[in-house]
């Protein structure tokens, strides 16, 4: 049944990989008009997964996750709109080489092919990932997770209701049967599916990338640093400290540690005290001369929080701030304030994480905010995509040779 | 031992990460120069290898595939002077976005960083990666086979004498254990290894596919194709035929299977008769009117030979060659025989292999061939390298983002 939905959608991408870009934006169009003329059906149906997931006795915080409402329903209409208006990337020429035998070759984009993603409760990735990948001429098959089944039903209802008349058959996929053992199923279908891409926890994460035969593009584990240079501007630091730990801890480009330079600790740490009264605190001994807080031990630093927690070290200069950077970081986005930009720059380079910041926020680390329109993930390893993966990120490429009867 | 090896070749990666272009060139040329004046030293460790090779009743071919020559190494050093002449593509920027908000956001190139080979008998495989890695900033592991073990042991020993007070150590590591476990157990290091690349027959990359947690780039198998149209050319058509079939049979980039159009089935295979007469052909009915050889079956088609031996079907039409193709093939290369650009155009578009070529041979597909100069193998997935993998396809990307104090 499984391997029945993973060929079909095998089969319907020769068929997609034709579609001009025209009728593509003719089927985003569609979808955002759809999901809004029947936010109604949407809303009755999340309902149910609502109901589900209090009998289950799922805390708050994850039931906003599952949340739909009239107002998010528009927003998510709107991103497709989005996705339909940017840049379309598929055919264009990425390098043309003339050979002195006379050969032309041109490495144009083309889609990935079929792209699984396995993803946890928003129901919103539904149609985020599906408008991507109608955008680059990919086919998806998506897995959801049991507790956004009745949304996950409804979202690709509605899309395939708006695009049946438009894109080919199985474009769009959904595996209704949510038991783990699937996931298993797709991510070692090496004949039909051509890329994975997990969205969720740490412990889904690490599940596709232990068992996939597939190739894997790994999303999202983020312990995020900020280091607070001797030379920074201490207003500046203690904006951006706020900004990036507090505005949203939920979310993988959130801070976990902030390490600050030995000569501005105390009043910089001084100054973070107040503004930083309702985190909980793990500091070193020397962070804790001026913060209120318990001990850090290494098991902290190797901790994302994705909460109202920080650790706090103080360190006796910028190598031993990038030595514990290198220890601990998941490689998705670290930040340097300072005001000398040669010592921002010998930051920079020393780190190879996917993003590193200069006197700004590592919240920036989002495909929206870096200008793509939309994003399937962030990367945080170092194959095919690195950070945000917007629709560049979902094609690959082939080399078209032109020839005149050339032997070698 | 293993992972004390992986784990010094991963500390080596941030040393050298910083080493410059000229230092990296410098390194090269020591490394071209050592070669050449130790050839002796290589040549008495590679005889070893050799009659280890006629004890265990190795064949011919296999012991010609092991063999290093005065001339032969003379060719490797001179390659590694070609691989210090490439552009240095590390530090590149590869996209600047400037935002709305001031942010100036800037993807560069980096290495990726510990780069593990796991390949079969040809020795200059080691030098060659070795070389691209040292180019790219990259970091090595080299896991050889047994049968070579003489050989490789000799050429990262000259390598490493001459990179001693250049380069930082452990840049180049070869795996000396030879048993087949110790493969499993670097493909699974994923705190150590960034990459994995198979370089071998069919059985080891399917191991390393099926086993491996880090990322793998898979290379080499090739059942590549040749269609002739009714409107080829049909003495370009015969040319390229022997070139692409005869010239080399054991490489990936040469044809397993010709597909002729019906209409020219008659002049066509008859010309190749001749040309064919020491080839093995399994043909399907149509095609056995001309040629001698016996039936085709579903099996044939999907086999890689590597070998004089050659399948010839005759098709309806072109969507027939389509098909069959997309059945059979490995995404390495295809090449159309026609006069006619429209026809030429339509099985380009329709076909995703690797390569598709016009009016030339498929053993075009090589680094080399293509002008990069180097190369570490033929790439036929479709995530991060596609087609031949040269310096660029070594390298991953970081984003520098520039602020003054942003928050979101």
């Amino acid at each position: 049944m499984i391997e029945e939905q993973l060929k079909q959608a095998k089969l319907a991408c020769r068929k997609m990989q034709n579609i001009d870009k025209y009728t593509k934006m003719d089927a985003l169009d569609a979808i955002s008009k759809a999901l809004l003329e029947n936010t109604d059906y949407i809303l009755g149906e999340n309902a149910k997964d609502i109901a589900n997931a209090r009998d289950n006795g799922i805390s708050e915080a994850m039931i906003d996750r599952l949340l739909l409402t009239r107002q998010r329903i528009e927003a998510i209409a709107k991103d497709v709109e989005k996705v339909a208006d940017l840049k379309d990337c598929i055919g264009e020429t990425v390098r043309k080489i003339e050979r002195p035998n006379g050969l032309i070759i041109k490495q144009v984009r083309i889609p990935i092919g079929v792209v699984a993603t396995i993803y946890e409760s928003r129901p919103n990735v539904t149609v985020d990932i599906a408008s991507i990948c109608i955008k680059t001429n990919n086919v998806c098959v998506l897995k959801g997770g049991r507790e956004a089944i009745h949304s996950n039903i409804a979202l690709v209802n509605v899309i395939n209701m708006a695009i049946r008349d438009i894109l080919p058959t199985n474009v769009v996929t959904l595996i209704e049967n949510t038991d783990r053992s699937v996931v298993f199923e797709v991510i070692t279908a090496n004949q039909y599916v051509d890329v994975v891409v997990p969205r969720g926890g740490a412990g889904l994460i690490q599940h596709v990338v232990n068992n996939a035969t597939v190739p894997v593009i790994e999303t999202g584990a983020g312990i995020c640093h900020l280091y607070v240079d001797k030379e920074a501007d201490l207003q500046m630091a203690l904006k951006i400290a706020v900004n990036a730990k507090i505005s949203r801890p939920s979310v993988c480009n959130a801070i976990e540690t902030i390490l600050v330079h030995q000569d501005i600790a105390n009043p910089f740490l001084t100054k973070l005290r107040s503004e930083f009264a309702k985190i909980k605190i793990y500091g070193d001994e020397e962070a804790l001369r001026y913060v209120d807080g318990q001990k850090a031990d290494n098991q902290n630093y190797a901790t994302e929080y994705d909460d109202y927690i920080c650790n706090i070290k103080v360190v006796k200069n910028i190598d031993e701030a990038i030595e514990h950077i290198y220890n601990y970081s998941t490689k998705h986005s670290e930040s340097i304030i300072t005001e000398n930009n040669n010592t921002a720059k010998y930051f920079m380079e020393s780190l190879d994480s996917a993003c590193v910041y200069h006197n700004a926020s590592t919240r920036f680390t989002d495909g929206g905010e870096f200008g793509f329109g939309a994003e399937v993930g962030i990367s945080t390893q170092k194959l095919h995509a690195r950070g945000p993966i917007g629709l560049q990120e979902m094609t690959s490429t082939k080399y078209i040779i032109y020839g005149k009867g050339q032997i070698r």
